[in-house]
């Protein structure tokens, strides 16, 4: 394990000039050496000079090479064994199987990605050839491909630092549409970011790719951030992480002599219904899934349910009753960071004000220890106090008792935009489900059934993402390989001639793509 | 022909509370009966109610009925008969040729969003089925498909009052991905915008759908449009205008309590490389083809050439010169309306501030006639004055004369996003093409060579889009079959029974659609 506490742009390690940011043990609370002192304009100025000359290259690189260098990136990370889960659990507090899975899960994602390329179908081609005797006028020759947006600023996240941070998703995407990736760095996880950003720095040496392709930023205020966002080659951001963090980049975004695309994935409290004939027949299960889904993790997943939705009655007094029970027992486990557990302390707050106690889990016995908490309200004091309706990241969550169908209807209608939803429900619960699904549909990206929200498939299906504020582009996923297409745009050429056209669209289709043939899908 | 001078609402007449609007004949300056009395936010809410209440059973209609929508408006659009395009011709003052050619454009438009439906691309099937087995977690069944957003708020454009108008490309892509659509029409061709209204009103009923699905309102200031915008209902919009009005929209949907996407069409000069083989060989036909381009309709399209660059030499003076000459020849035409014609004015008198004039067309001899210009700087001069990169809307344009290529280049890097660059190249310029077209890729949506932009094919591989100022979302394109995607989102289904699926994720396939399914694209 070879940490400098250096940033790194350019395939070189690079000292910062701000403050050093140390990791903190959230075990301890004790900070983690080295410190990691933080870049200033001057190197999001030098990060983002590389990027740019290396985009035109970087873009046309064949889709063989981009595959390579994904998988090598994935490999390099393996390499780097357990000095990368040691750091990872020191930094984190996250138990040594968890990061282990979550390490399996980013090469895996990175290697689908080298896949998504090679089969092409990102690349969107159409071709509308001429048509020269074509009456009233004639048709030109039209092709149209994806290209990459640009230089892509990446935002790691607190609570996957692995699979949402440096060489997360929202990485592994952009690299795989073309578009070169500066990293801010999560001053939460700095020695695993450090470690990940090395292994991509080797990555594209054993790729004979630029090193300006990738950077990795350290900050621990916003200047790094705000400087980044604002710089005008930089063409797309990838955010995870708070809701205030989020519309703060969109704002900047927004704010550019040129906007750019923002998705940032914010907040979500991922409401579960529990209908009638599943909760009279299983409330017992449906409370013990419940409280797992809940607590795992410390409930620091973007899709833990924070919100379950019942009509009132002696099963969802049952549920209720299981619940608690289980709840009670449940262990209080470290959280991420001091700021996530001063947070989730708030929060709980928060909801305490207007919703009623149901139990809590264990005492803390160490620092920065999350005690689960559940509360309950009616329907109608939920509706009433949309401050009920914010997100409390961590292992909290709200029971709303609804009257009856007619108002849990009205209740769905009123939440805002989530990541997930889920349903809960027997062969006797079709009809009532089919008239929530249109709500759902409109509220979600995901829906589920008889499921729990955490856990989230890395695949072509998978949708994480949704309505606002669950992200800030309704159009788009963060995890799946339909996130490569956040990074691309169509153009058009107009009777080029074979020698000027982009490989993808010369006449013999070298790439062998199933392309959109004046409209005809090729077999 | 029976204008009533009322909006439609929920498939009624209604009448407006505010001024009447009239349209100009701007070929003589008089208003044109009957006034249009403009909406207020009670129409507005009134029309986002009914569009939300329609929108759930709209969604869901099946691919077969929405197709017969579309059908059914091109054939009630053309059902209007001359009626349309003589109303057209007094509001516009273009010709009757071009109005017919428009009205084909459009309801061949309407008829291929009919193909693309039922193809069924746009739904982009992906399913991984469940893999009970999987170690260390098993898999669930997941099934993704689009799903439209919600009511779409279209305003019409001046420059096309059929292509981009009521039932233009906008209306049209809404429509095809099942989102009910609210026009707020131009207010230069009220009464063209009533009729097409009428016959969309007519589609929904022969088609048995809800009138809820489509309004037309009316309004000469800002209120009713920016009310449009921030009604909750609206899930996105869509404008072809002025870059001050397509700003102005975006700030509005920015700041909603939920952001939604603006696609807006606002500005480009559309930039024409002639390049020195091709220059030195037929600076003549060249100078021709530019100048019926420039000139065509008074110029008063998105994609008009405004901008022509060139390095200096006899070539090039000999190409300035036949323009020249051309252009002195070129009649004076009416523009659209008098305040189009006034902007013309203040953007060639902005041009002749910086710019030395080369040659003006046939003076006007009537109200609002456009007289072409043509004026010419060097490519310091561009680089030195930003005011020059704005766009004209009329048939004026600017020679940019660079002392060499590299200088053309650097003026190539500092252009402004546009919908079209177009390379004007003989054989022997095919390696510098190539050294320019990275760069005109990171610039424009569209590249043409040996053509003139004017004219935007409707087909599969049209882009009519690009980087801002071009458009407000460069991962759009307004015109072609993938402007549906611009009103669709993904969502995710996790387990659902076969009973809850929508018809397109059932497993048995019921639409036959070529679907994703395990990583395979289905043959």
């Amino acid at each position: 394990m070879n940490l400098t506490g250096q940033m790194l742009i350019g395939g070189q390690s690079v000292s910062g000039t701000r403050e050093a940011l140390h990791a903190i043990n959230p075990a301890t609370g004790q900070p983690l050496q080295p410190g990691y002192a933080g870049g200033d304009q001057a190197h999001v100025e030098q990060a983002g000079a590389l990027a740019w000359a290396a985009f035109d290259a970087y873009r046309e690189t064949t889709p063989a090479l981009r595959a390579q260098l994904l998988e090598t990136i994935a490999g390099e990370i393996e390499a780097l064994g357990d000095a990368l889960i040691e750091r990872a659990m020191l930094e984190t507090g996250l138990p040594q199987a968890r990061l282990q899975g979550e390490r399996a899960r980013t090469c895996g994602q990175l290697r689908m990605f080298a896949r998504t390329v090679l089969a092409g179908e990102w690349l969107d081609v159409r071709v509308d050839q001429a048509q020269p005797a074509r009456q009233p006028l004639p048709r030109a020759d039209l092709r149209q491909r994806q290209i990459p947006l640009g230089p892509v600023a990446v935002f790691g996240a607190s609570n996957f630092p692995l699979a949402f941070s440096v060489a997360g998703g929202d990485t592994a995407s952009a690299l795989a549409a073309g578009c070169p990736v500066i990293v801010k760095a999560h001053s939460a996880h700095p020695g695993s970011s450090e470690l990940v950003g090395q292994a991509i720095v080797r990555a594209l040496q054993q790729c004979g790719l630029p090193a300006g392709i990738f950077a990795l930023l350290f900050g621990s205020g916003r200047e790094v951030g705000q400087a980044l966002v604002n710089d005008a080659r930089i063409k797309a951001v990838g955010f995870t992480g708070s809701r205030a963090g989020g519309l703060a980049l969109c704002q900047t975004a927004q704010q550019r002599a040129e906007p750019i695309p923002v998705y940032a994935e914010m907040s979500s409290t991922n409401p579960v219904f529990l209908l009638p004939a599943a909760l009279q027949a299983r409330a017992a299960s449906l409370a013990q899934g419940f409280v797992g889904s809940l607590t795992q993790g410390a409930g620091q997943f973007c899709t833990n349910p924070g919100l379950v939705v019942a009509v009132q009655g002696l099963a969802l007094e049952q549920f209720v009753a299981t619940a608690a029970e289980l709840l009670q027992h449940s262990a209080a486990q470290t959280m991420l960071t001091p700021g996530i557990w001063a947070a989730y302390q708030d929060g709980v707050d928060s909801l305490s004000r207007h919703a009623s106690p149901v139990a809590s889990g264990v005492l803390p016995t160490g620092p920065n220890q999350c005690q689960a908490q559940l509360l309950r309200v009616t329907a109608a004091e939920y509706l009433a106090n949309p401050a009920l309706q914010a997100e409390v990241f961590g292992a909290a969550a709200l029971i709303v008792q609804c009257r009856d169908e007619a108002e849990r209807l009205q209740l769905a209608e009123a939440l805002e935009g989530q990541l997930t939803a889920t349903l809960q429900l027997d062969d006797d619960d079709i009809a009532l489900a089919r008239s929530l699904l249109p709500v759902l549909e409109r509220k979600a990206g995901r829906i589920l059934v008889n499921g729990w929200p955490t856990g989230v498939e890395v695949c072509d299906a998978m949708v994480h993402g949704g309505p606002f504020p669950a992200t800030s582009d309704v159009r788009a996923t963060s995890v799946g390989t339909a996130a490569i297409q956040r990074f691309l745009r169509p153009v058009c050429y107009q009777d080029l001639p074979d020698a000027l056209l982009p490989t993808a669209l010369r006449h013999g289709n070298p790439l062998a793509l199933r392309r959109l043939v004046n409209g005809v899908r090729e077999g």
